[in-house]
């Protein structure tokens, strides 16, 4: 039976092969939700920059910068990391330069796995499809808080374990902690996070509307799938 | 407030600050169960090694030798990884050398911490009421299994935290998950934990009487306490 498990923070990869699996990464507040949002959209590609300066060049190349740290949108770049600036007409058929505080560390730490995906809950019955499709086993990489453990990327992980209870066997107790989480959690996911630490940083940013949104199930059939370094719809 | 944090593996402790806290180390099969049943029979210390040949030296100095590795009771020693061995009058004021797969290397790293404490749930409330006694942060450290998540420790932690409500804030999603998680499987611990990794591994070795026995809740008032890297009866 194919298996999956659960990589609970960047700073456990070490402790994963790759080279034999799926990854699936995963950082609901708010950057695989803003890639998902903006490829639902029509954006051409999103390539992830680990460093900010190394993003921002890309403006010369015509390309759209993305940048966040600390949940804050870079000064000078185009865009922030709210999913509600990517659903713009003048980004449809854009190239958009990427940086963000975990995502793109999770995203440098899969190279080399079979196929990197992007996952949300925007798009959790597409990635589930998607991977329904495939033999390779699973590894779910939560982007976590500055190498922290956090509660909604463990919750999508339980989630899509969920879906796909079917076809993969659980390999550790990460899956299992994840799985019990999500279905602890599942009838009301704003509730059960309200008191999540990345949640209450985003709240004082007043951007609860971003939070409602990256917590909604199944809005876009996207599945982004990085390849030779870059974003782009893999559906 | 006073502050908890939860380290779901030593592979994280970069990641804490420790020299404000006291520090719960918690290995719940076997290490830490078997370091609070041994001071509950009136063993005298216990000296914690990495390294399993420098543990093995010790036998020489007057220690009784205490290993195990990936589950199993290392050759030559002179006791295994099961709370029962520690239960022998036998051992009464006796030292004891002590190496295990994950908990000595969670007690290393811990090193540094205001004190250092052992948690199970053979002396949870014991526990508890010593850290009421204290004013310092508190950092229970899992030690998991070769760096990775384990949900018997994550309990642990969950009911710790869980009884120290009133006087303690979550500092961080990994106390809420394991408190959650705790709230979930508190009614029947064994049937939560069947799946777990480490229990089925140990079942492979036949040794149910062990998990059963470690998941027994308040059997002892002992704290131990490492103090100049050795572990005494802090009570």
């Amino acid at each position: 039976m194919r298996k999956v498990d659960v990589c609970l923070s960047p700073d456990l990869m070490h402790l994963y092969t790759i080279h034999d699996r799926t990854i699936v990464i995963v950082d609901i507040l708010r950057a695989t939700s803003c890639i998902t949002t903006a490829l639902a959209f029509g954006i051409r590609s999103i390539t992830p920059f680990a460093l900010l300066e190394d993003c921002r060049s890309m403006k010369s190349q015509g390309y759209f910068t993305s940048g966040e740290r600390d949940g804050k949108k870079v000064d000078g770049f185009d865009l922030g990391n709210s999913p509600f600036e990517y659903m713009d007409e003048n980004l449809r058929d854009q190239k958009i330069a990427f940086t963000t505080t975990n995502g793109t560390i999770a995203i440098a730490k899969s190279i080399g796995a079979k196929e990197i995906v992007i996952g949300s809950f925007l798009n959790l019955s597409a990635v589930a499809n998607h991977l329904r499709q495939r033999n390779d086993h699973i590894l779910i990489v939560c982007a976590g808080w500055k190498g922290r453990f956090n509660l909604e990327d463990t919750l999508f992980a339980g989630a899509l374990i969920d879906s796909l209870k079917d076809v993969v066997e659980q390999e550790c107790d990460a899956p299992q902690a994840a799985q019990h989480l999500y279905n602890q959690a599942k009838h009301n996911l704003i509730d059960f996070l309200k008191d999540a630490s990345h949640v209450k940083r985003l709240a004082n940013l007043n951007i609860f509307e971003d939070i409602k949104f990256c917590l909604t199930m199944d809005k876009y059939d996207v599945v982004p799938v990085v390849k030779e370094g870059v974003i782009q719809s893999g559906v």
